[in-house]
């Protein structure tokens, strides 16, 4: 039976828009050199200080995607032949030491297993190894593996090193109540296709006072510097995105009244709902420390794609592995959903294993689901 | 008394969207990693295709604003060291030179005065006197200004040259029939929110096969290469601005189904009529040999300025003049326009004079217009 309304996607970005956000991204264009966006940008960016939680200014947003914005953190923060130490457990880890070499950095890799997340006792002796380390690169959430590094415990030895910690947080923010300045943090990187809950094409960057001092003008388009002088006083460098900044400002809001810690927990419950329910139906959760942002799951002998695809004839589309994963994982994102909506993500999953032949007990998955959401 | 339909732009980008495209911006998003984003991504290249009626395939798509495209030429097509001639008639010119510097070229500036167009004998001499120039870097229509440089005629001096000609086409594709192939143009630049009347965040990048043969790896967010090699295949590297480029289709729909060959004529016949009503009005038209895409009006002693704001009142917003034209010369975009929107802005213009005390006659410069239209 084809679902009669469309696809849902449970996907770890892009995620499904609210309709307040669409009904922002369906109004006339207005110009950027206006009072009226000016505005709205500073607004914006008011809501996005209160995000983040730190006094300082200190962040940029670009039109780009998420990428974008990592390029501009290598390129703004590190010099011709500075060394960093690129963490590289996943897809997106191997981004940074691509970006690294791209940009001249001289990278050292430290390869985590994927799925496992990174020891940081190994970074602190990376770091006391190599004393002229310039900075740590890592994802807080790799969503290709599912996997969390704790950039908590990172900054704690960052902070004590002269290396800056460089955090993609583009499938983290907006899920995690994230303070970068207590957690000594120093570069932080955003996306809106996730946990924002908006298309793609805007990408934020947030920055310590530590990463400031060490600001290059190696970058045209990505140029921090000029950026920040021309964002602080509500305009830009060149034209943004000017729709997904005024949707940016709807979708802070939506997050803002309901408060990042709750925010937070939520995502926290729907999580630990989703890995007891799959475990439920004797599945494994593939990483060893699980972000909360999504769940990616380990079928065992089973096909996750021939699983996916099972799925998708009933209208309900989840992520696949990525590269070395590709085949072996399913992901199921949990950003911009709400308690209610994963029980249709579980419903679907059940019914596919139910017809390509796995005897399990109907509603198994949803239970367990519903007894963890309820404690 | 204030106008109760809101702000009615004529600025040389963002352009008013179309309700057909704000229907697509404003839908629930589709995934990329899809069949179904990959069919309507290869559809929209097929249009874009036609749209510059060239067999190849040499074009890619940017989650980035004009500027991020601009960069990608500069990155992808020269090396460190190279000579280009960069034509600074206006401050994209400049921008051209700053780009160029910011990558490492030898960057010969031509400087061209305000308002006038390049002219081609001096570039074919100074690519005589440079035979190591590896490339010409020009406006089409230079916004600044309101100029048209004449890229058809530069196309037969670097065509027999070893240098690309790279134009910077943002606010004239989508208004001017261009033909880069017969034209021996090599690279072209484009941006979403000018005559493709889409919100700001996409650009597009098209090469000529002199060009492809010189493509470095000097980039990463926008390598050409990876782009391309991803996007015949209906994806791309990195995440795409996915409503973007599903409400380029639809732009692509209506301008390739009233023909680009009508479309110039529309803007070149509102283009002209609008000429003639400032000039009506005792206004002169600001460039030598003015682009049709906007009008850039010197209204002599006059304070553009005080007058923009005077048709601002009347919720009709023109562009102002930009770097050392600022307060100088006021810009009204033909850009997503119809012949029956002109009007609309020359009678806010007439009766903005009106009240600024200048004796007109009331109707003088929409009779011209109109006039003008009927020929």
């Amino acid at each position: 039976m084809k679902p009669f309304k469309g696809e849902r996607i449970f996907t770890p970005g892009p995620v499904e828009l609210p309709d307040a956000i669409r009904e922002v991204l369906g109004r006339q264009i207005i110009h950027h050199r206006t009072p009226e966006f000016t505005q709205a940008f500073l607004e914006t960016r008011n809501l996005f200080k209160k995000l983040v939680g730190c006094p300082e200014e200190n962040f940029v947003f670009f039109a780009s995607s998420g990428t974008g914005a990592m390029e501009a953190a290598v390129l703004n923060f590190f010099r011709e032949g500075d060394k960093v130490v690129a963490i590289v457990g996943g897809k997106f880890g191997e981004r940074w030491a691509e970006l690294g070499k791209r940009w001249g950095l001289e990278v050292v890799k430290l390869n985590v297993e994927w799925g496992k997340s990174v020891d940081p006792e190994k970074v602190e002796n990376l770091l006391k190894e190599n004393p002229d380390c310039k900075g740590v690169l890592v994802q807080m959430s790799e969503s290709s593996t599912g996997a969390l590094h704790d950039v908590k415990t990172l900054g704690e030895i960052t902070g004590k090193s002269d290396a800056l910690l460089v955090v993609d947080a583009i499938t983290a923010l907006g899920v995690y109540d994230i303070k970068p300045c207590e957690w000594d943090i120093d570069v932080l990187v955003g996306g809106s296709q996730k946990a924002f809950m908006l298309p793609p094409g805007l990408s934020m960057l947030w920055f310590s006072e530590k990463a400031k001092e060490r600001l290059t003008d190696r970058a045209y388009y990505f140029d921090i510097s000029g950026e920040l002088k021309k964002q602080i006083e509500g305009q830009t460098a060149f034209t943004p995105a000017i729709t997904l900044i005024l949707a940016l400002r709807e979708s802070l809001n939506i997050l803002l009244s309901e408060g990042m810690e709750k925010v937070e927990k939520r995502y926290r419950v729907m999580a630990e709902g989703v890995r007891r329910a799959v475990q439920a139906l004797g599945m494994k959760v593939f990483p060893e420390k699980p972000t909360i942002s999504l769940t990616a799951v380990f079928p065992d002998e089973l096909d996750a794609d021939a699983l996916r695809k099972e799925m998708l004839k009933m209208g309900v589309r989840v992520a696949g592995g990525q590269g070395k994963l590709k085949g072996k994982i399913f992901r199921i994102s949990h950003m911009g959903m709400d308690l209610l909506d994963m029980p249709v993500v579980l419903s679907a999953l059940e019914l596919a294993l139910k017809r390509l032949g796995r005897d399990i007990k109907l509603g198994s998955a949803v239970g367990a689901y519903l007894e963890a959401v309820n404690e």
